[in-house]
């Protein structure tokens, strides 16, 4: 066999290498160190090298995008030297930003052709009045309604007694001259007059800031979005669990606990509110606003969710049969909402379908485009309530499937939020057992979340650390497996490596709740395509969503069987779409209507009732599933690693 | 002389009696006491007695309406015998009722034709919906929503959050069979959905009354009408000082006052809606009504009572240019409000024309229908701030004259409400100087009301007990006049006479504050009858109101200077046009809009800055005017007297 010359940008010298030499032994040989934490396995990206002169035969291109390819990149651990080569070894750094803002990250941007005076309909005026005399003796909201038509076009308004109560003050502190800010399209009412919410002395620039917030209120995690309403701007994301988690992990256990009685009702209220005026305020403190400055506000979450904001009985969300007290609230004020922005605020509550899928996914489906598009799409919120969609422009069938938090980093011992010092996503070399992980932040860890908890579970599988009903092999010779307080466990990180000192393991009833989370997941994905006739594998393409969704690793993802074996360039992963789509309602009163109108259109499928589903479901409790034909990749990678 | 037989019904014997024999003298003669309070001036009207066969010649038919005479009616004071007669003496209590209705007095009567289904904008509706079930899982509210569609024919409905907390459980607890309470059309956005006030659990019988409330907001006194919406009928009537009086007795120092600071106005705000819901819950006990189910509220009164009740900043009233913060607020709920009656119930402030022309005039303007006739028509709200309109159909114009509240009872040491103990008309004999009244309700006396107070002061001028500058003359040998605390005073009942064991006097203070009053009053229609050029005695009709206005007695007020001195028939005294306006806007949605288009049309004229004013405020400080002779009527009864 001919010898081939490997040169290393961070070598002093090049190597020689026969043809079929791995990078990685090359590399080895060069004295170069490229981490290899999934053992060599391709499966964890972290040896993406570039390779500048000459070709390689990559026998695996996992982690890598055909864009990737077609640059030149190649996982080390899986590129074999058939002719002379120059490689170029990327800072892990800059490796890890690439695998982090995934290609298949959609990042969010201000709408195309965004008009805020066409689409807004909140709008800013500055307005100069005369000011009152002898001979013109007006009143000053008759006053202000004069200037109002006369230089702003708004033929009609209204104001509440607390806006009626300032606007002396505002027009005589500005000597006549203010600034009006105005809601000139409420959704549930086109033809009603324009609601004043703010009368500001003077002239406020017209390039100032209009502040609204997109909210999106999970079971688990409430996300908030600050934005500029005049270019559309997004300027703040903040997201924080939801205070409510402490009476309940899910939304039966919240429904149960609210339902004991007007003060428990009121407490859960109380909770929600204080986790997203507390957002509210650090998102105002990260622009340098007063959370007073913001006028406008969309709320997406599940039914649940909203009613616990606004102090709705809950009660017949959880008992047969199962409806809301309303899937469509009216339009509020933040003072009655109880948002800590401007109290006159325009407060929209995005409309839902059923009881169990909300204006989370309402707002999803528009932000994702499923309610726009020829493909058969499968569209997942991997949150709490793991609410699915199937269908395209044509139709739309959804339901939702009890997932629980585990996915958002509750109900695990380890589990935390997608924050710094989060694992984010592991790799356990196969022979030693040894784990790597990646952090967000970089620091120490203190937990993992949910892409980081997906990593692990299907690392431990693949690596035979756990079996196919996730039980943990009592006898592998390797530390890291235990017998701990919980039962069977394994170590992740020990209390020396941490940042709370403690060693964070996944112990067999985490196992055993990420387990039940994706069966329940998947088996929702069956009926729903049952129930249209439609083979899973015939689906074009598969938009995850979800506060994590963005980090969510989906060869993994598929390992566990959580999502479809299909080819991976039909999955694309959208992030938070609800916050997204609230986002979009909350700059453009189409796409509110747009949102209104995808309510009214998807049918429900109620799970609870249906026998397939729990069939589905049982099914579905193996790692990958039962019935491993579905997942054919995953037969092949544990045939090819047996 | 020829002897005539007079036959009294109540006598044993008839009398004969020469050619003019005053009939006050045959009973005398036959043993009949008639009372004769004026002392046989024919002022009183007490001594009425009904001729039923034969005919007397009558001097004079003061206190008796056309009809009265032509029924045969005649004060025995007044009429000499021609000829033989047969006379009837009606029981006291029966003239006594005949004065005190008096035939100017205006009932309230439900509007003729009144339809509620055409004029009425709150509806009360029964609806039977559909349970849910697992294969209809609409929302609640969308449920009624369809219901509301279907069986009431409402296209759109509105509610608010705390509406929506409640419709869960009527439903429930109806078993799908409710009844809903909506306002059909806010005049403030006719294109608005209609409002659901109350949803309450099965069926309420049709005949079942709706309750609505036509509030007056007096400076001195708040009236209270509750209705039926349904009939339109008057249930209950209530009327009580404004708890504000312990803050100032007019506009101005209740604005001084609540212009202190918050605190100070919220006080304000509270002690009036502290007024307004004892009246409510008194007038929701006499027709065991619950104050929640008052479901809709109009509420008249002057600028500044509008402004203090809602809490808006009421400084630029007093202060030049004299503008208010809204002549016309946006329709409220009672919750906004504050109002003691169901908290979703629409409350309508009426729209007022300026600073000084309010609410109550305006809906007093439609009450008294002088918008709508060809007579030139003097309108005047003797209340405490003395708000007149000259006009027609074609034209109106208004001022305000600040005539305090001493016509109201207050700022007068014994002056009182119009209620049970007070003093409603006065007679003095002109040669003993002692007093005959008569006290509501029959009972001994507390006080003065206004009319007591103005026959008071007619009957003290005409009596020459005081002078025309309202001096007492101390030269007259009574006890009835003394030296009293506050200077000269003339005692109207002793200690042992009243309901408080303390003397009832006016004093030379009181005299003083009534006459500032009536100058006030009087200049005000000199200045608006210059103002459009046409001369007072052209004026075709004087219509009064105000909350004691149908207790006045038409030929004191002339008397003093108060009204301006006319033929007596183009008087109409109208009560309350205030409290009946709005009770009207209560019913009809037309009248409503009706007194929008009023209080838009009327030209106000502001008399602080009008010198006019002042010259002609200080030519009517005398009893009854420096310029008697345009008091002709008046000039010829002194003469006649002196």
């Amino acid at each position: 066999m001919a010898d081939h010359t490997v040169k290393f940008d961070v070598a002093p010298e090049p190597v020689s290498v026969p043809t079929g030499t791995l990078l990685t032994e090359a590399a080895r040989l060069a004295g170069v160190d490229l981490m290899q934490p999934c053992g060599g396995q391709g499966r964890c990206g972290r040896c993406a090298v570039h390779i500048t002169q000459g070709s390689a035969r990559r026998r695996s291109t996992l982690r890598l995008s055909a864009e990737d390819v077609e640059a030149g990149f190649a996982l080390a651990c899986q590129t074999v030297v058939e002719a002379d080569v120059s490689v170029t070894v990327p800072p892990q750094e800059k490796i890890e930003r690439r695998l982090t803002t995934d290609r298949t990250v959609a990042e969010v941007s201000v709408p195309d052709g965004y008009d805020p005076a066409a689409q807004q309909a909140i709008r800013r005026v500055t307005l100069n009045l005369t000011p009152p005399s002898m001979d013109d003796q007006t009143d000053d909201w008759g006053r202000l309604q004069s200037a109002l038509r006369q230089q702003a076009g708004v033929e009609q308004a209204q104001l509440s007694l607390d806006t009626l109560r300032g606007i002396g003050a505002a027009l005589r502190d500005g000597e006549w001259e203010v600034t009006a800010v105005l809601d000139t399209g409420r959704w549930d009412c086109p033809g009603c007059p324009a609601r004043l919410i703010d009368l500001k002395p003077g002239h406020t620039p017209g390039d100032a800031p209009l502040w609204g917030a997109a909210i999106d209120i999970g079971t688990t995690t409430v996300t908030l979005w600050l934005v500029d309403l005049l270019t559309g701007e997004l300027r703040a994301q903040v997201a924080e669990y939801n205070g409510q988690i402490a009476r309940g992990e899910d939304v039966i256990s919240r429904i149960v606990y609210a339902s004991k009685g007007n003060e428990a009702r009121d407490e859960m209220r109380g909770l929600v509110l204080g986790t997203i005026n507390e957002l509210v305020k650090e998102a105002a403190r990260r622009v340098q606003a007063d959370p007073a400055a913001i006028v406008k506000a969309t709320i997406a979450g599940n039914s649940t969710m909203i009613h616990l904001l606004l102090g709705l009985p809950a009660g017949s969300i959880r008992l047969m049969p199962f409806v809301t007290a309303a899937n469509h609230v009216p339009t509020l004020t933040a003072r009655e909402a109880g948002l800590g922005i401007h109290p006159e605020a325009t407060v929209d509550c995005l409309p839902g379908v059923a009881s169990y899928v909300g204006a989370d996914i309402s707002a999803g489906v528009l932000s994702s485009g499923v309610d726009d598009t020829d493909q058969v799409t499968l569209f997942l919120d991997v949150g709490t309530n793991g609410e699915t969609v199937l269908g395209s422009a044509e139709w739309l069938v959804t339901c939702a499937c009890s997932a629980g938090p585990a996915f958002e980093g509750a109900g695990v011992v380890h589990g935390m939020r997608a924050t710094r010092g989060a694992i984010e996503e592991v790799w356990i070399n196969g022979e030693s057992y040894e784990p790597t992980f990646r952090v967000i932040g970089g620091v120490k860890p203190r937990g993992l979340c949910g892409s980081g908890l997906i990593s692990l579970l299907a690392e431990l599988f693949l690596t035979g650390i756990i079996d196919k009903s996730g039980n943990v092999n009592p006898a592998l010779d390797t530390p890291r497996t235990r017998e701990g307080e919980h039962g069977p466990e394994y170590v992740i990180a020990w209390a020396d490596e941490t940042q709370t000192g403690q060693d964070i393991a996944i112990t067999h009833v985490d196992i055993d709740n990420l387990l039940r989370a994706k069966a329940a997941i998947y088996a929702g994905f069956t009926v729903l395509a049952d129930s249209v006739g439609v083979p899973l594998e015939t689906v074009e393409q598969v938009l995850i969503g979800g506060s994590f969704g963005k980090y969510i690793n989906v060869e993994k993802a598929v390992e566990i069987g959580l999502l479809p074996d299909m080819p991976w360039d039909r999955f694309q992963f959208l992030g938070n779409t609800a916050v997204k789509g609230a986002y979009l309602a909350l700059l453009d009163r189409g796409l509110r209507q747009q949102i209104r109108d995808i309510a009214s259109r998807m049918t429900y499928i109620e799970l609870s009732a249906d026998n397939t589903f729990y069939e589905a479901f049982m099914s579905a409790m193996f790692l990958p599933h039962t019935d491993i034909t579905r997942f054919p990749t995953v037969e092949a990678a544990m045939l090819n690693k047996g």
